[in-house]
């Protein structure tokens, strides 16, 4: 154990839940396609681009048969959460549509408190198409729907202060109604001195917003997550230890996530370096980013060292790169030791 | 090459289908549980259990986390008989709702003929509830809606006359709308001398119909699969040896299937012995006998001696159980050797 000077920060009122989460609720359609289909649809391997509803329904009936599973980064993270034994909640919209209630019913089955009414009208609930190819990368072209419509009053404020941290999803920048929604999330929860998470989600995502996110990360957030790419992107740097040193000073804490190289945890005095588990195969990597997220969240909660944080963090996010889909098939709490137990 | 008698008794007309397959029209609703699960819920272990809307909506609140395949034994099938190059076509019927189209793309995205119009009203798309275990086994709870709704003015004749084989699934008994379709079909089938294959689908549905099976089968059925369990029930003898034995002369050909210990291939002359095709760990055994029923049937349809037509059984049977959900995840054409592919 490194000890526990990271709670240093947090606040000593009682929080009954470890984390909350912010971000689009999203169902994924997942198809398994050949390198040739991203060329064929003009698709960026890798990113998440946002798409209409023509694009949606043709891109859909250009793919092979499909696996329909719950997903949307933050509430994939949610419940990785949960399914480590830690106590999370989650905010975002649906639609009472088909995919909303399988939305609803993955998010409540893995033990995640969701409290946003669906919506009676409006959008359809949100989806993304989602293309694996051999190599396991996932390049995502997401219909956003009804999820756009997260308003402020949609927030629960009693379980944004009752949350010891609250994990914020990038991609829900690229609305302005959500956006205001998430700048009123944080204000809350900074109100009630608690911790703030925030994830870069997508290079590309990252240039739409880069200035306001600079501020934003800088002012108001406390643990950082994001890709070689993108906080390259974020910082302007050319190289990782640039970048590395660019963060350092401006979060608490950035945890770089590297793919098969690992991540680095990187703090104002010190960089952690993090093994990435291997596994056998790599099936699919959607969620990874945000497993690893789960792990190093639920850790920190927990009052875990920053290098315990990132190995429960390797080991979730190799679970879920490991079959098709972005939430655990297994509870996450059965494949850690009784040491991170606690 | 055991040679190609085995195509002997089909038609010298001109078939534009290797198969036609016709069953219920399936969502499979997945989750992974305890054996606890199994015994809280008096599920019985690797059955079928029909169920009506209000135990399909308990069921559903009880389940973990899910996900959505496309399912439907014959659906299976034929999915795999496309996958691994054959040209299949599908009967069965679906609503005009999410879960028909999820269906309905995914059977012609695996590219299959599947021409069947969706009901504008009545029951919903029928949907299974899957509770796989830790050791692969899968029990199902199958909600029929709509499916049992199919009746003989949705067969398509002239695709019934043009397929070299019909498949029909024996769930389809269940239902008296049903069964008069299924006997209509194999009758079309039969007048344009077609090769009618039969799958016993499951232990509890042979009992249900055991008198009508034998009678169906003596008189009409050209090549019959069913697992051990099954041609227990159906034979009514105590031992595989037995079974054998007793559908000798009964079937042209039948398929049984034995899970870990492979298969044998039983012909009025000879019994030939099929190994399993190893796989890491069994994930979810759906869909086990549908791909080892797609294996067999391509093979047999372009001409193959019976001990090939059971490689590729096996070989299908093996990539469905590696993975959540009964439909391929890779072309099934892929992991065969050239040697198969003419």
């Amino acid at each position: 154990m490194v000890g526990n000077s990271n709670q240093s920060n947090q606040s000593s009122l009682e929080t009954s839940y470890d984390v909350v989460g912010i971000g689009n609720a999203i169902v994924d359609v997942i198809s398994h396609e050949s390198e040739n289909f991203l060329q064929d649809h003009d698709l960026v391997k890798n990113s998440m681009t946002l798409i209409e509803t023509d694009m949606a329904v043709a891109l859909y009936n250009e793919m092979s048969p499909t696996l329909q599973s719950s997903g949307g980064s933050a509430a994939n993270t949610m419940s990785g959460i949960a399914s480590l034994g830690g106590k999370a909640g989650y905010i975002g919209k649906i639609r009472n549509d088909h995919l909303g209630e399988f939305f609803s019913h993955d998010i409540n089955a893995a033990g995640v408190d969701f409290v946003v009414k669906p919506a009676k009208e409006g959008l359809p609930t949100a989806r993304s198409m989602i293309v694996v190819t051999p190599d396991g990368a996932r390049t995502m072209s997401t219909y956003l729907g009804i999820s756009t419509n997260l308003r402020k009053d949609d927030l629960d404020v009693e379980l944004l202060e009752s949350a010891q941290i609250l994990y914020c999803e990038g991609y829900i920048w690229d609305i302005e109604t959500t956006k205001d929604t998430i700048r009123s999330a944080i204000a809350i929860a900074k109100d009630a001195n608690r911790t703030i998470s925030f994830t870069l989600s997508d290079s590309f995502c990252v240039s739409r917003h880069k200035e306001e996110w600079v501020e934003l990360i800088t002012d108001k957030v406390d643990i950082l997550f994001g890709n070689e790419d993108e906080i390259k992107e974020l910082s302007g740097c050319n190289t990782l230890s640039e970048a590395a040193q660019w963060i350092q000073g401006r979060v608490q804490i950035a945890c770089l996530t590297l793919a098969e190289r690992g991540s680095i945890i990187v703090t104002e005095n010190e960089i952690i370096g993090i093994g990435a588990k291997q596994v056998a195969q790599v099936i699919d990597s959607t969620g990874a980013g945000d497993l690893y997220a789960s792990g190093f969240l639920f850790g920190y909660a927990r009052g875990l060292d920053l290098k315990t944080c990132g190995e429960l963090a390797s080991i979730s996010a190799a679970e879920i790169i490991s079959h098709t889909g972005a939430r655990p098939l297994v509870p996450l709490k059965s494949l850690i030791t009784s040491e991170f137990n606690k």
